[in-house]
Protein backbone atom coordinates (compact mmCIF):
# COMPACT_ATOMS: atom_id res chain seq x y z
CA UNK A 1 0.00 0.00 0.00
CA UNK A 2 1.45 3.23 -0.90
CA UNK A 3 0.72 5.78 1.95
CA UNK A 4 3.29 8.77 0.98
CA UNK A 5 2.03 12.00 -0.38
CA UNK A 6 3.71 11.35 -3.78
CA UNK A 7 4.89 8.91 -5.94
CA UNK A 8 6.82 6.47 -5.73
CA UNK A 9 10.86 7.28 -6.14
CA UNK A 10 11.82 4.73 -9.03
CA UNK A 11 8.30 6.31 -10.71
CA UNK A 12 9.75 10.34 -11.04
CA UNK A 13 13.34 8.99 -11.47
CA UNK A 14 12.19 6.70 -14.52
CA UNK A 15 9.97 9.84 -15.44
CA UNK A 16 13.26 12.02 -15.39
CA UNK A 17 15.28 9.64 -17.54
CA UNK A 18 12.81 9.16 -20.08
CA UNK A 19 12.01 12.86 -20.57
CA UNK A 20 16.15 13.62 -20.48
CA UNK A 21 16.99 10.96 -23.06
CA UNK A 22 14.61 11.89 -25.32
CA UNK A 23 16.11 15.18 -24.79
CA UNK A 24 12.99 17.04 -23.52
CA UNK A 25 14.95 19.04 -21.19
CA UNK A 26 11.83 21.38 -19.75
CA UNK A 27 9.48 17.90 -18.95
CA UNK A 28 12.93 16.42 -17.23
CA UNK A 29 13.61 19.41 -15.05
CA UNK A 30 9.63 19.31 -13.93
CA UNK A 31 10.57 16.77 -12.24
CA UNK A 32 12.95 18.12 -9.80
CA UNK A 33 12.49 20.41 -7.01
CA UNK A 34 13.71 24.04 -7.71
CA UNK A 35 16.60 23.98 -4.94
CA UNK A 36 17.28 20.68 -5.75
CA UNK A 37 21.18 19.56 -4.98
CA UNK A 38 23.27 17.61 -7.77
CA UNK A 39 27.26 15.92 -6.64
CA UNK A 40 28.29 15.76 -9.70
CA UNK A 41 31.87 14.90 -10.51
CA UNK A 42 33.05 17.87 -10.81
CA UNK A 43 31.20 19.37 -7.55
CA UNK A 44 28.15 20.38 -6.16
CA UNK A 45 25.42 21.64 -8.46
CA UNK A 46 22.69 23.61 -6.57
CA UNK A 47 18.89 24.50 -8.54
CA UNK A 48 16.93 23.62 -10.93
CA UNK A 49 18.79 26.56 -13.25
CA UNK A 50 22.49 25.27 -12.58
CA UNK A 51 21.67 21.46 -13.22
CA UNK A 52 19.56 22.10 -16.56
CA UNK A 53 22.68 24.20 -17.70
CA UNK A 54 24.89 20.95 -16.47
CA UNK A 55 22.46 17.99 -18.34
CA UNK A 56 21.15 19.60 -20.62
CA UNK A 57 24.04 20.25 -23.23
CA UNK A 58 24.94 16.84 -22.66
CA UNK A 59 21.44 15.37 -23.37
CA UNK A 60 21.65 17.24 -26.90
CA UNK A 61 24.82 15.49 -27.67
CA UNK A 62 23.19 11.76 -26.81
CA UNK A 63 23.06 8.93 -30.06
CA UNK A 64 21.48 6.06 -28.20
CA UNK A 65 21.01 5.30 -24.11
CA UNK A 66 20.28 2.12 -22.51
CA UNK A 67 19.28 1.33 -19.26
CA UNK A 68 20.76 -1.31 -17.12
CA UNK A 69 19.07 -1.28 -14.32
CA UNK A 70 16.27 0.85 -12.25
CA UNK A 71 15.72 0.16 -8.74
CA UNK A 72 13.69 2.02 -5.84
CA UNK A 73 11.63 2.62 -3.06
CA UNK A 74 9.62 5.32 -1.37
CA UNK A 75 12.47 8.29 -1.20
CA UNK A 76 15.50 6.87 -2.90
CA UNK A 77 16.15 5.45 -6.54
CA UNK A 78 19.10 4.65 -8.20
CA UNK A 79 19.36 4.35 -12.12
CA UNK A 80 22.62 2.60 -14.39
CA UNK A 81 22.62 3.48 -17.59
CA UNK A 82 25.30 3.51 -20.64
CA UNK A 83 25.32 6.15 -23.24
CA UNK A 84 26.61 7.13 -26.35
CA UNK A 85 27.25 10.42 -27.82
CA UNK A 86 29.58 11.61 -30.34
CA UNK A 87 33.01 12.09 -28.09
CA UNK A 88 32.52 9.00 -26.35
CA UNK A 89 30.76 5.90 -27.69
CA UNK A 90 30.14 3.91 -24.07
CA UNK A 91 29.62 6.29 -21.18
CA UNK A 92 28.18 4.83 -18.29
CA UNK A 93 26.17 6.73 -15.40
CA UNK A 94 24.78 6.01 -12.30
CA UNK A 95 21.82 8.73 -10.67
CA UNK A 96 21.28 7.97 -7.05
CA UNK A 97 18.03 10.08 -6.93
CA UNK A 98 16.24 11.22 -3.47
CA UNK A 99 12.69 11.96 -4.22
CA UNK A 100 10.41 14.40 -1.58
CA UNK A 101 6.97 14.91 -2.35
CA UNK A 102 6.95 13.63 -6.01
CA UNK A 103 10.34 16.07 -6.98
CA UNK A 104 13.66 15.02 -6.76
CA UNK A 105 15.19 16.91 -4.06
CA UNK A 106 19.09 15.38 -4.26
CA UNK A 107 21.04 13.43 -7.21
CA UNK A 108 24.69 11.11 -6.68
CA UNK A 109 25.74 11.12 -10.51
CA UNK A 110 28.62 9.29 -11.09
CA UNK A 111 30.62 8.62 -14.90
CA UNK A 112 34.04 9.00 -15.82
CA UNK A 113 34.95 12.46 -16.70
CA UNK A 114 38.09 10.58 -18.01
CA UNK A 115 37.26 9.75 -21.37
CA UNK A 116 35.39 13.04 -22.34
CA UNK A 117 38.35 15.22 -20.94
CA UNK A 118 40.49 13.16 -23.13
CA UNK A 119 38.24 13.37 -26.22
CA UNK A 120 38.35 17.64 -25.73
CA UNK A 121 42.15 17.19 -25.51
CA UNK A 122 41.99 15.60 -28.79
CA UNK A 123 40.14 18.01 -29.86
CA UNK A 124 42.63 20.81 -29.42
CA UNK B 1 8.86 -16.65 -1.94
CA UNK B 2 12.38 -17.26 -3.09
CA UNK B 3 12.13 -20.32 -5.77
CA UNK B 4 15.77 -19.36 -6.68
CA UNK B 5 18.55 -22.23 -6.37
CA UNK B 6 20.85 -18.83 -4.82
CA UNK B 7 20.36 -16.19 -2.61
CA UNK B 8 19.09 -12.82 -4.02
CA UNK B 9 21.83 -10.91 -6.11
CA UNK B 10 21.56 -8.44 -3.50
CA UNK B 11 22.26 -10.50 -0.40
CA UNK B 12 25.58 -11.61 -2.19
CA UNK B 13 26.58 -7.67 -3.95
CA UNK B 14 26.43 -6.92 -0.11
CA UNK B 15 28.52 -9.43 1.11
CA UNK B 16 30.64 -8.96 -1.46
CA UNK B 17 30.81 -4.89 -0.34
CA UNK B 18 31.39 -5.90 3.09
CA UNK B 19 34.15 -7.79 2.34
CA UNK B 20 36.47 -5.55 0.11
CA UNK B 21 35.61 -2.69 1.87
CA UNK B 22 36.76 -3.96 5.15
CA UNK B 23 39.97 -4.81 2.95
CA UNK B 24 39.21 -8.84 3.05
CA UNK B 25 39.78 -9.99 -0.59
CA UNK B 26 39.94 -13.33 -0.18
CA UNK B 27 36.62 -13.33 1.44
CA UNK B 28 35.16 -10.79 -1.55
CA UNK B 29 36.99 -12.74 -4.17
CA UNK B 30 34.56 -15.95 -2.97
CA UNK B 31 31.57 -13.75 -4.14
CA UNK B 32 32.45 -13.66 -7.69
CA UNK B 33 32.34 -16.75 -10.24
CA UNK B 34 35.88 -17.90 -11.52
CA UNK B 35 34.82 -16.21 -15.55
CA UNK B 36 33.31 -12.88 -13.47
CA UNK B 37 33.62 -10.16 -16.31
CA UNK B 38 33.58 -6.38 -14.86
CA UNK B 39 33.59 -4.13 -17.15
CA UNK B 40 35.07 -0.54 -15.43
CA UNK B 41 35.91 2.63 -16.68
CA UNK B 42 39.86 1.21 -18.05
CA UNK B 43 38.49 -1.64 -19.86
CA UNK B 44 37.01 -5.03 -19.64
CA UNK B 45 38.58 -7.18 -16.63
CA UNK B 46 38.06 -11.24 -17.43
CA UNK B 47 38.18 -13.12 -14.55
CA UNK B 48 38.80 -13.84 -11.09
CA UNK B 49 42.48 -13.25 -11.05
CA UNK B 50 42.32 -10.05 -13.12
CA UNK B 51 39.24 -8.87 -10.75
CA UNK B 52 41.55 -9.23 -7.53
CA UNK B 53 44.35 -6.98 -9.20
CA UNK B 54 42.17 -4.39 -10.38
CA UNK B 55 40.19 -3.83 -6.88
CA UNK B 56 42.68 -5.16 -4.21
CA UNK B 57 45.30 -2.58 -4.29
CA UNK B 58 42.41 0.20 -4.24
CA UNK B 59 40.83 -1.26 -0.97
CA UNK B 60 44.08 -1.17 0.64
CA UNK B 61 44.30 2.39 0.36
CA UNK B 62 40.38 2.71 2.00
CA UNK B 63 40.25 5.08 4.79
CA UNK B 64 36.54 4.85 4.52
CA UNK B 65 33.21 4.16 3.30
CA UNK B 66 29.66 4.85 3.33
CA UNK B 67 27.25 3.05 1.13
CA UNK B 68 24.17 5.18 -0.21
CA UNK B 69 22.26 3.00 -1.79
CA UNK B 70 21.46 -1.20 -2.05
CA UNK B 71 18.83 -2.37 -3.92
CA UNK B 72 18.53 -5.60 -6.20
CA UNK B 73 16.19 -8.56 -7.23
CA UNK B 74 17.12 -12.27 -7.64
CA UNK B 75 19.42 -11.72 -10.63
CA UNK B 76 20.99 -8.25 -10.18
CA UNK B 77 21.72 -5.48 -7.74
CA UNK B 78 22.69 -1.99 -7.60
CA UNK B 79 25.62 -0.91 -5.14
CA UNK B 80 26.30 3.03 -4.54
CA UNK B 81 29.15 4.27 -1.91
CA UNK B 82 31.36 6.62 -1.26
CA UNK B 83 35.04 6.00 -0.79
CA UNK B 84 37.94 7.95 1.00
CA UNK B 85 41.48 7.23 0.46
CA UNK B 86 44.65 9.27 0.48
CA UNK B 87 44.70 10.36 -2.98
CA UNK B 88 41.13 11.68 -3.50
CA UNK B 89 38.78 12.47 -0.24
CA UNK B 90 35.85 11.49 -1.97
CA UNK B 91 35.14 9.30 -4.53
CA UNK B 92 31.87 7.90 -5.27
CA UNK B 93 31.46 4.24 -7.14
CA UNK B 94 28.62 2.54 -8.10
CA UNK B 95 28.31 -1.35 -9.25
CA UNK B 96 25.75 -3.25 -11.23
CA UNK B 97 25.95 -6.58 -10.34
CA UNK B 98 24.41 -9.68 -12.19
CA UNK B 99 24.29 -12.68 -10.13
CA UNK B 100 23.95 -16.77 -10.93
CA UNK B 101 23.97 -19.27 -8.83
CA UNK B 102 24.76 -17.63 -5.55
CA UNK B 103 28.17 -16.07 -7.57
CA UNK B 104 28.75 -12.16 -9.24
CA UNK B 105 29.02 -12.99 -12.74
CA UNK B 106 29.38 -10.01 -14.08
CA UNK B 107 29.88 -6.17 -13.22
CA UNK B 108 29.63 -2.64 -14.22
CA UNK B 109 31.74 -0.55 -11.84
CA UNK B 110 31.10 2.98 -12.82
CA UNK B 111 33.50 5.84 -10.94
CA UNK B 112 35.12 8.75 -11.86
CA UNK B 113 39.05 8.38 -12.80
CA UNK B 114 39.74 11.80 -13.33
CA UNK B 115 40.56 13.10 -9.63
CA UNK B 116 42.81 10.02 -9.26
CA UNK B 117 44.64 10.62 -12.66
CA UNK B 118 44.93 14.13 -11.40
CA UNK B 119 46.58 12.91 -8.11
CA UNK B 120 48.85 10.89 -9.94
CA UNK B 121 50.13 13.51 -11.86
CA UNK B 122 50.55 15.67 -9.38
CA UNK B 123 52.64 13.06 -7.26
CA UNK B 124 54.65 12.59 -10.49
Amino acid sequence: MDESPGPAALQVALAYYQAWTSKDIDLAMRHLADDVVCDAPAGRIDGVHAYRQFLGPFAQLLLGTELLAAFGDQTKAVLVYDTRTPPVASAPGAECLTVRNGKIVHNRFIFDRLPFEAARRAAD
